[in-house]
This record gives structure tokens, sequence and C-alpha cells, in this order.
């Protein structure tokens, strides 16, 4: 018996941003129920005012648990998960209320995840100020999953999956460093995390190459890769340290590779990711070459999750216009990982 | 009268390397003559050689006055700029012949852009290694220029020219700080240093807007350009006070913008020039989709320069291969700096 497609669990995300409409949109068009079998985790009542809005003939069932989903395309199931009355949660507007939901729709999910009664978790954005406002102590979906999950090792992929019937693999970068001053770089950049972020790299894109060792590729920290010390000697004293140690314990990794020529090579096919130093080094790439299709996934779980690309979108929220394109990747994204990880399982087990 | 298409010098770099081949194959093709009058500032041996290599029928006339360089399909005119026999100069091996001839080429054409007599010089690469074996102590063209033209305050733009018949305009990248350790960067970044690019940008971009005031975007350091001081604090202490001084002199300047949404937007029209902070933030976003048509030009001189982005290439050089692309754009960027100065200075006396 062939598996069926994977159950997929989508957080509604914070009900004051785009969430629930893009869940609706998304619903409304073919694609989805392709990928997957989504089931909400959110607030049905809400969700019955997204598909209203869009003028949609969708009904909205009210399920306790996921394995009785059976998505379809007339019927969203949805798990309600907080016991709040959402109704006059102002569109665009922070709110604890709903900051307090967006943190229950993701702990519910991951709960289930964690008991294997879902394949994976795609999240709708939540606020940062709204969730702060709750009292959750958390800045956001990952640090939340990772306390749960108890997966102190993560960091986040941004996955370009390749299209439908192309040729062109997908490629993943993954950031040593992210979300800090350029200044503070030089502090945080370790072998020690270099070389877990080449791990972390190689683990989540197995399930993404078809059981081929995944090609990862290291980006230097400065000009021309520090043009043999010329121009810095982080490339000798950690990056080239970590590369070697990774390919050491059995990685498919080369580098460091000069940036600027790097982003080229992998886009046209010759890595599956590439570890980025910092922020902009992978974002400038990625976004330059107009990255909407990228999604987020999260490394180092014990669980599948991925990310839509965009935010809460307050000032556009609730109108109507929200776009389900990175939604339907986030969930093409988990989809395959779960249907790559069965196959790993498989031809291991036969 | 129409003006008559500029007079352009060809440096022929470092004979070892692939620049007299270059030469000879872009003089094969139609484009190169339409776009400009160029005359070769070298070695017309060499240069015959070249030819010969490529089995073109062309023929090399050495000349004394780029007066009398009257260039023509079959007829490459060529001003000797070495004394020194370059005849047993091998092919891809470093040679202090090479270097100091290359030097003197340069020298040569300097002399001529100078005293009006070219319109503009466009280089071919020289070897850094022969040219410090032949006892010239500055480490590239650009130096040389700078040193030659007493201009202290220059820098280097890279520049895509929009193709023939596009409405995308060209995009202009020029860097605060360039080939360096990025653990410098935070040194060399000033209010003054940043001030200067947004000017040599503005100025610089002036002939190639069609006379339009040149829009240009400073891209922040830190991810999210600091987002509020969150990330960093350039932005705010350095980047911030660097525009408000330009824009406050008459400069359309925007910034500090967050720089991997940036050159997408740049990319798209918005710009005409970015000034990057650091060098791979500007080249990995060209570099990465595909920046061959790129050229050098070198702002703040009292002359037009700009190069071709390859380097000498001793790996295929004189085996027929190189790829006169690159010299065809930077003839091309050349003629549209003279043809746009002309234009000012036309419409302001008239």
């Amino acid at each position: 018996m062939p598996n069926p497609r994977p159950l997929v669990a989508l957080t509604m995300g914070d009900v004051a941003g785009v969430g629930p409409e893009v869940i609706a949109r998304a619903w409304a068009g073919s694609e989805l129920l392709r990928l997957a079998r989504p089931v909400v985790v959110g607030n049905s009542a809400t969700l019955r005012r997204a598909v209203a809005l869009l003028g949609l003939k969708l009904e909205v069932r009210s399920i306790a648990d996921p394995e009785a989903a059976e998505p379809g395309a007339g019927s969203i199931p949805c798990i309600d998960a907080t016991r709040d009355d959402l109704g006059s949660v102002r569109a665009g507007v922070v709110d604890a209320r709903a900051g307090r939901a967006a943190a229950d729709f993701l702990g519910a999910a991951i709960d289930l995840a964690l008991a294997g009664r879902v394949d994976a978790i795609v999240t709708l954005p939540l606020h940062k100020e709204s969730l702060h406002l709750a009292g959750v102590e958390h800045p956001g979906h990952t640090e939340i999953l990772a306390e749960r999950c108890g997966a102190p090792d993560h960091a986040m992929m941004l996955y370009l999956a390749h299209a439908e019937g192309s040729r062109r693999p997908g490629l993943g970068v993954v950031h040593a460093t992210l979300h800090v001053a350029l200044r503070r770089v030089f502090d945080l950049l370790t072998i020690d995390n270099v070389d877990a972020k080449i791990r972390l790299a190689d683990r989540a894109l197995r399930p993404l190459t078809g059981g081929r060792a995944p090609r990862i590729a290291v980006a230097g920290l400065n000009p021309h890769a520090g043009e043999n010390g010329l121009f810095g000697d982080e490339e000798r004293t950690v990056i080239g340290p970590a590369v070697e140690r990774a390919r050491a314990s059995g990685v498919d990794v080369e580098g460091p590779i000069a940036a600027d020529t790097l982003f080229g090579r992998a886009l046209g096919g010759e890595f599956d990711a590439v570890v980025a130093m910092y922020h902009d080094q992978g974002h400038v790439a990625l976004k330059t070459i107009g990255f909407d299709r990228a999604v987020n996934v999260t490394l180092g779980l014990p669980i599948v999750r991925t990310s839509v690309a965009h935010g809460t979108a307050f000032d556009i929220a609730w109108q109507g216009k929200a776009d389900p394109s990175s939604l339907i990747e986030a969930v093409r994204v988990a989809a395959r990982i779960v249907e790559g990880r069965r196959a790993i399982v498989g031809s291991a087990s036969a």
C-alpha cells in the first residue's frame, strides 16, 4: 500500500495578521491538497471569518483529533487550540490575546508532532510584540520549538525547493550567525559553531537529495575568502578547520569558498546547501535573485517544521490581498522532507 | 557637425596574459568599432602575434600619434609604448619585462588622456606579481592612475550597463571598503568615507543618466540595516549621518537600506547606484545574478577610465580561448561616459 500524503499541521499564527486568510486562499487553490493532507491548528471561528472575507465556498469543520482530519477541496478541518474568544481581536493591531493564541496553536501542534499524530508542522507568522504582551518569553516560533522539543542545537535553513518537473535541485542556506551586529560575528564564529552548522545542513538535506549524500559548501568570511591570509585569517583559523573536521566525519563538504562566486555555483546545481557566515551573506544572494519561493526549515528538531517566509503583514491583514504562495511552498518542502525520510527509513529496513 | 565616436585608448596590459588576443578577437567582431574609435597602446609586434594566433585577417599599424589612428574593420592602429623586445616573454609566466611594459602602456595612455588626445582609457589586465618584479611599487592600475592624475580621492565602481535597446537602466556599485579583512571594515567606515563614496557615485553616474540626477542608495552594514539599533549602531552613528550630509549637499540619496532587499530594488530600476559597505555585500549580489557584463569604472579621476572585469587568465593565455565580451562592455561604458559628458557640457554652454 502506498504511503498516504503527509499529514501536515498548519498553525494559524497571529489572528490579527494574514495567517487565517492565507490558509483559506491556499485551500481554494488546487495545489495545497495535492501536496499534503493539511489540518489547521488554530481557531475555527476566525477561520470561518477569513473564508467569508474571501467569499469562498469552504466549510470549516471543528475537529478534536488530527486522525479525523479528512481534508477535502471544500472542507477545512480545524483543531481548536485556544479557549479564548478571538472575535474581538482587531485586524492589524497588536493584541495579547492573539499572541497567547498563537503560542497555544504552536504548542498543540508540537504535541501532536512529537506524538507522531501529524507528520510535520507548517507555521503561519506570529507577531513578536503580541507574543511578548502575552507574557511569552520566547521571541518567536523557533525558540518555543527548540525548548519544547529539547533541541538546544538548532538552526534555520532557508530552502528554495526545485520546481515541479525542474531538473534543477533545491538549495538550502544555513547561517553560522544570523540576527546579530556584524561586529559580533567574529566572536560567534568558532570551529564548533561552523562544524555544527555543516552537520545540521548535511542531516537536513538528506531527505531532500534522494538518498545521495548532500554536497555542502562553506563560504569564506573575508573578501576572496581571505586570499591566502592577505585579507583576514578566519578562513585559516576557524572555517578551514571546521570544514576539515566535518569532512573527517564523513560529510561531503568544501570550503571556505569566496562568497561572491559561491552562490552562483550553488544555484547552478554544484551544491545542495551553503553554510553562510553571517546574515547578509546568504540573504543578499538569495533575495537579489528573487527568493520569494524560499521557505524556512528548522534544523536540529526531532520533528519536521517549515515556515512561510513572510511576516504577519499587519498593513494588509484582513483585506483579502495576502498571497498564499509562500504557504504552498512551505507545505511542499515539509511534505518532501517527510517523504524523503520515509524513503530513507524504507530503504534502511528493506 | 555631430561629434565623432569617442577615441578610446586600449592599454594592452600584461602581454603574457590574455590582453593581446582579447583585443584582436574584439576587433574581429562588429561591435567594438561601432561603439568607439579604439586605438591600442601597447606593443605592435605582440599584437601581430595575437592576430596570427587567432588566424585573423587584420593589419596592425604601428603609429606614433592617436590623431592618426583611423581604426577600421581590417586595421588596428597601435601606439608602441615600450622600448623592450617582448618577443621572448612566455605565455602565462610571470615576467618582469611584461610587468614593466604594462606599466609603460598605462603611463603613455594616461599622458594622452590628460593631454586630451584620447577621450578615455580602457585597460586590459596586468599581473600584480610581474608588476612587482619590475620594481613598480603600485599594486595595480588604479593606484598608478590615481598618482599620475593627482587624484587621492578615488574609488572603483562596478557598472552594469543597460543593454542596447533595453529600457532597464544601468546600475553602478561603489564600495566604501573593498580589499580588506571584514574585521577592518569597522575602522574604515567613517562619515567622511561614506559621504565621499556617495558623492563620487553621484558625479560618476551623471553622464550615464541622461542629465537626470542619479538616484543613489546606501546599504546598511548590519542585518536589517541594524533594525533600529537592535543589531549594531553603525547605521545611526556613521551611515545615516553620511547620507544626511550628502543629501544636504544636493545628492538624491537614500539609506541606510537593508542590503538584502536593496539590490533587488536597484536591479529593478529604483536606483542608479548602490554604495555598499564592504566587498562581499556588493559582489555577492552582482556575481550571483551573473554579472559577466559588469565592468570597472575608476571614479574621482580627471580622465575617463574603465577596465575589463577579468584578470590576466594565465591558465588560458595565448590559447585562443579568451572571450572579448568584457572588453566590449568596458568600451561601451567608456564611450557612454564620454558621450554623456559631452551632452552635459553641450547643454551647459547652449
